[in-house]
């Protein structure tokens, strides 16, 4: 499993949420708590907001822990909106093009979770990419994938909606193809202004979601970033979220097979 | 333009080629003399044969000057049948995945040229890989995808056929998307007995192909290994060849369009 | 030879001078005019200065043109004093503790020149270095502990001072060593408010240095960033600049041997 | 700590170490059992001896799990005696130079331990490096400064000397620094013919050193390659040994402060 966190609120050095806390993603990336992958050094990332509409983007596929470039640029580096994603392939490449976040215009993606049996399903599942978005194809994930049905599937206007559809079309095309393991999808994106998360699985172990509200922030990742957990709360499955300002609203997934 | 070599003969260390000859493929890949880009930096290459059915492969994002690995590698490794490239992306990123030879089975396969517009046509293209060579989509190149269009129109059994068909598709799908720049291919393949090598293009300048024929082997590549260019000639354009023990048969390649 | 550029004045985006102008640092990169050596593709750095007192670092081993990362940091980076630097490796490996520039607290330090014979004197170079300094060292290059030495020569309170003894000591060692090579040093330096450069030879090949002033800034590099030239003053031989708001004040340097 | 292993016997492909026991270094070096390092991804190397006299070396600073170079290079080189290292940096950068095994004409040396306090030892350590030895420093290890001290005195012509003579000079160095922490060295070194390790700490606590003998080969390393442990004996501390045949004589250490 992957790991991420993302933050909105005041501006901060992107150090105060990577590095410093104590159980921050960097952390994480050397050792597991709550999930079932040890260790993620296959690559990781970084988008964030600023005076440009569209994000920054950082990839790299040296462990997190050991790239003093993101040392600095956490250090310099200032945002009021910004993702980080440490990896764990389930099998795709450690290259840069597969590292999280997606970008595709003002829009940034990320993801923890998989398609059961993705080899099985990427023909199909690539085949269902509009040709105006193939071309946003850079690497070989199922997250990318996924990112380019959700904007397929209406991600721009209607996020909601283009969640279902897109959950809904991959589910169906997993029964297509017979694949019995499940579809697990924990992701948060945003447009630079509002923020979404979605924690969703067809079996019963969505990959974990929390959400903590500090003062002038919120973080929202797939584990807390304080070994005490304290305040964090977890996100029941089959959520979908709409970050609202320090808050949030939650809204049932229904996904319809 | 990216630049190769292939080398069949008696088993030698590889340095003997890639290093040795005076205008090598890594001195070539350092400065310009017959092709149209200046440098071959974004990544290389190698793939060799030896007692195992499957080749070695050996892909690397730094220059190939600068890389130790390289250097070492080459000295230890012994091949009667290898491959060597050194890419200039047209567009596509610099990632291990998209670098040459590729590989399928027992099979390598490597390219210099261009599918005109490839943007244009990557949507259209990848639709045409059949499934069960769509797994072995590993990156974002043409060159890849050209491969596996011949594999699925039966390299592994009629090569020239398979060449005529991929090249003629191609063509095709270029007009149904008014492409008007040129489909240029330049390519090497082999299953690690015979060798092929291709020279093409729809226009009139297909990239350069070069034979030698040495007491105890043969070199095919996109540039002579010398200066002096002595000895090393010029395939003419729209030609198959069959590399047969040290010399060659040429089949005038006939893609109907 | 290496090639770099420094950049003072209203804060801009980093992008407007490393892609930008049709002489940009990263268009030298892929082609050479008034430097002897063709590619600079062994690493290349970024040091910027910000709120913080010490500065942002930024080096990487691929070729400046293809690395993604650069691209968007580039576009989303604004500094008001920063630093760029794209190497053409003179023998030491190209790794990240190879690329210039190199910081020691608030300072920066990049250059284009070398020592003769590097190899021969390295050993007497490196124990030239105080023990404080000693633990910075982190690459193997002659430029690094050129660095290291102005440092423990008083850089930091007199900076014009510093490098004539720097330039000294080194030449008396060569002496002492018998090398013939000369050592060649074309270098800015920088503490995030004030900026100096220098550019000297022991010989009469003393490596280029520009300098242009622009409405509200000012480049100085190893070569004009437009290829017409216009406006880029070349420096003279043995000589000490001060950048002083936008303009400069020369000193010749004085080398007693 | 870092983790390695050592083959000398029958030549076989790497492979079949590297990857296919149960507790194979590459598995190791996603999770720890005896260790007290967690993760081993901060480079890692390959070092193999073959008809030529100096090894073959391989260095790389992604996890070694996620190289695809590696895993053919495993499948298609074959060795009559290798070495394999996965490191976890103990304070220094991740980056190929500092990437085990080291060599030096037709010798190999790798290491698990450290210098306590290395970076007050630095300086010292460096300077007591001779002159024609010192060009070949191209990293910032403890572990590199130590193999070449081992050559300064005499690994050559007394290995079991140097041994004793180095780690002698060492510990009385630390002792002229005050320094408190340990001095922990468990290392294998080669000249493609023979083989030595040894296992020593200045506490009690010295990083633990495995043999098995198999019926062709035998293996040596800092953990068994087998998860059941079955046939690995554990060579007591204060120990250097010299592999014979398939066998080993052991030597206590001599370390006179």
């Amino acid at each position: 499993m992957c790991r991420w966190m993302a933050y909105k609120g005041q501006s901060v050095y992107l150090e105060s949420l990577l590095f410093e806390p104590d159980h921050s993603l960097i952390h994480q990336s050397l050792s597991a708590r709550k999930s079932e992958v040890t260790v993620n050094a296959d690559g990781f990332g970084l988008g964030w907001y600023d005076e440009r509409e569209e994000p920054g983007l950082y990839h790299e596929i040296l462990p997190a822990w050991s790239d003093c470039n993101l040392k600095s640029l956490a250090r310099h580096i200032k945002s009021p909106l910004f993702f980080a994603h440490v990896r764990a392939s389930t099998g795709t490449s450690t290259n840069r093009s597969n590292c999280h976040p997606f970008a595709y215009k003002e829009w940034l993606f990320m993801h923890n979770g998989q398609i059961g049996e993705y080899d099985e399903l990427k023909w199909m599942l690539d085949r269902a990419i509009p040709e105006h978005l193939y071309g946003h194809r850079r690497g070989a994930t199922d997250s990318e994938a996924i990112f380019l049905l959700l904007l397929s599937n209406g991600l721009e206007s209607n996020p909601e909606g283009a969640v279902e559809k897109t959950l809904t079309q991959i589910r169906n095309m997993m029964i297509e193809k017979n694949i019995e393991e499940p579809l697990r999808f924990t992701s948060v994106f945003s447009n630079g202004k509002d923020m979404w998360a979605v924690r969703y699985s067809s079996d019963e172990q969505a990959p974990s979601l929390y959400i903590k509200n500090f003062d002038n922030h919120l973080v929202i990742g797939s584990e807390p970033l304080e070994l005490s957990g304290d305040g964090w709360e977890l996100i029941p499955p089959s959520s979908l979220i709409k970050i609202d300002g320090l808050g949030y609203q939650r809204t049932e997934l229904n996904v319809e097979i």
